[in-house]
């Protein structure tokens, strides 16, 4: 795929200490030449780090010139200080490339409940302002920036041609622990060099998030950091997209980020298998992503997923218990292309051959059809394996 | 403690072949030699077992005489054949110890989605009928006839004094796996000797399983068949008990089902720690609940448990997501009784200590306190270990 920095932008990743591994880099800068018309979407838990308070409180904007990110300590249940060290660092960050503080959004990641230590914050930013370039490795060095216990830097972007004007949309994510609907631990930032307004900047990533960010969970915790940017600089000229041109860049949007979304649960801790659910036949859509959400939480069903073990029951007992009306006469369910429930019965199938096909790759498909409508919504899901387990029993060790 | 068999009741426990372990029970007949007021409490999945529907059909009663309990096949998702089965079972039972067919419950738990073994059933219940007695073996094989992957019987019981009558009440149950609020895959039987009219019989138990059976959770995962029967054959004889005379059962009672309530998630798969969760200041129970339960089936909050993390952020940011409305600077916690957050806000304390204290017992005992109102509620959870998911992704293995 074809992933170019959008024009006007520059960025770099560097290391300041915050993580103990010197080869990870911890602190991320991400500057525009010019003002962005910039939007964000944010995690609904009632217990919210700092720099979602600030960054609510910037966006819709058409002033943001900087997003600054650092991994390693999510400046979280940190009070007064915490919201002052937020906005020290949006300080910081915009000094350094010659913006103003209200310029510059925050994001955070890691250890929460710990004072940010400021003095390397403000290190690392002067060390990233002077490293600011174009280059893939000024690239991968911010991906890597903004990541946990990720094992692959996560980017996505797609470059296409709009009314005669080639357009870059380029985004990047960190994920993998602590995830859930509702983005759980998962920063993201999308940016674009097409001239957009705010309010259409916050309605195509609200929009877009619906169908992605917001349909993936690795273990259903929703964290308290969880924020996803679009910043849109642009740089490439002309007048703002509207109409056909707008839907055109629509469908590249929400293809660089469903590319991001999937690769975060893919990068799941200790995940062996992606799970895409298709749950098709609701009354509603807010009815099919809470029948998602309830199988894709579901530590049987994603212990069995580890397991290959092709259980329609407990997908089906899952679906059961979410709250949510339906007809169980009417359910079927398919699971890599095989039918193994229909009509609210179980059928005959070849459960080796099932099993075998669950083994022999990491993606799963699973098709959920109930017959209450034509609502349907894709989930994405990992399994449950020990390493999960252990890596979140001994994540203190 | 002290337990006994209430007057009147007899029971056995035989292995008939639908486990292939031949040393494990896997039929269950409890009989009362005279009718006895009845009631159940049911899952609420929507996708229910045929045995759930013929005893919720059933109950309340004032007629009930036999219990047929089989573990092995949970006759769930068996259509109209599981529902033939399932009365076929109910009258192969009464008519074996001489009741009509109407005055028998049914029982199942195991496999879903397999048609049940009838004639080993018949077998089954011919080979118990004629085993029946009041003997403690009588009682452990009965306890042990409904196990699934239980590593140890639960039973639990009280004998009370109450207006001059010796009262017994005696309570055995199964869980381990598949266990969420509403009971997921739980089956229990409590019966007493005590004289109590079927309304008064049903709002015992319903009033008691909300405090109880409906307060505990392994994996959040409601099952198909959960159900928890009681029966009160009024055996020693005199009025019906009411007033104070009923108010000191209900105390008995109660006890005897947190005592099976907390056995359930104590012997939970893989289970290392028995967690109790207060959840207190709450404006409602209905808050507390989501609260409590959300916290208790956060696969995080339970890894930190087996890791003797006391690991604040994943449980003030789970009751976070919980959907209900609270002031995050009025939280507190406690874990094994040292203050961990206060008002919002992480306070220093000795990890090491807190750590030592998780790893020292089995109990670990947390306090989430709300800044919303009076109402509380007593939770039980476990922890999860790689042990759960071993056990749960080869389980057909």
């Amino acid at each position: 795929m074809d992933i170019r920095i959008p024009l006007g932008f520059e960025m770099a990743g560097v290391h300041c200490r915050i993580k103990r591994d010197p080869q990870k880099p911890d602190l991320t800068l991400i500057v525009s030449d010019r003002p962005c018309a910039a939007a964000g979407v944010y995690t609904r838990n009632l217990v919210f780090a700092a720099p979602v308070a600030l960054d609510s409180s910037r966006t819709p904007s058409d002033q943001i010139r900087v997003v600054v990110v650092n991994s390693g300590n999510a400046n979280a249940c940190t009070g007064e200080r915490g919201m002052r060290d937020a906005q020290e660092m949006a300080r910081l960050a915009a000094e350094s490339v010659g913006a103003k503080a209200h310029q510059a959004l925050v994001l955070s990641t890691g250890i929460i409940g710990e004072f940010m230590p400021m003095d390397k914050i403000e290190q690392g930013i002067a060390a990233a302002a002077v490293k600011l370039g174009r280059s893939e490795a000024c690239l991968l060095s911010a991906a890597r920036g903004m990541l946990t216990t990720d094992t692959v830097h996560k980017v996505a972007g797609q470059t296409v041609t709009i009314d005669g004007r080639e357009v870059s949309i380029l985004g990047m994510a960190k994920g993998a622990a602590m995830m859930g609907p509702n983005m759980a631990t998962m920063l993201a930032v999308v940016m674009t060099d097409a001239p957009l307004d705010p309010d259409t900047v916050q309605e195509l990533l609200s929009t877009t998030t619906d169908k992605t960010f917001n349909c993936m969970s690795v273990d259903g915790h929703m964290s308290t950091n969880d924020t996803v940017l679009f910043l849109a600089n642009g740089a490439v000229g002309g007048d703002l997209l509207e109409g056909a041109a707008l839907e055109e860049f629509r469908k590249a949007f929400e293809e660089v980020c469903e590319d991001l979304a999937r690769s975060i649960p893919a990068d799941g801790e200790g995940c062996t298998h992606l799970v895409t659910l298709d749950v098709e036949g609701c009354a509603d859509r807010e009815s099919a992503r809470r029948l998602a959400r309830t199988v894709a939480n579901s530590v049987l069903v994603k212990t069995a997923i580890a397991g290959a073990d092709p259980n329609w029951g407990r997908i089906v007992s899952a679906a059961g218990y979410a709250g949510v009306p339906f007809d169980p006469s009417q359910v079927c369910l398919h699971l890599n292309g095989t039918l193994l429930y229909e009509n609210g019965a179980p059928v005959p199938f070849d459960q080796k051959a099932v099993s075998q096909s669950i083994r022999d790759g990491k993606d799963v498909h699973i098709v959920l059809r109930f017959g209450e409508g034509n609502a349907s919504i894709r989930f994405w899901t990992t399994d449950l394996t020990t390493e999960y387990v252990r890596l979140n029993a001994d994540y203190h060790t």
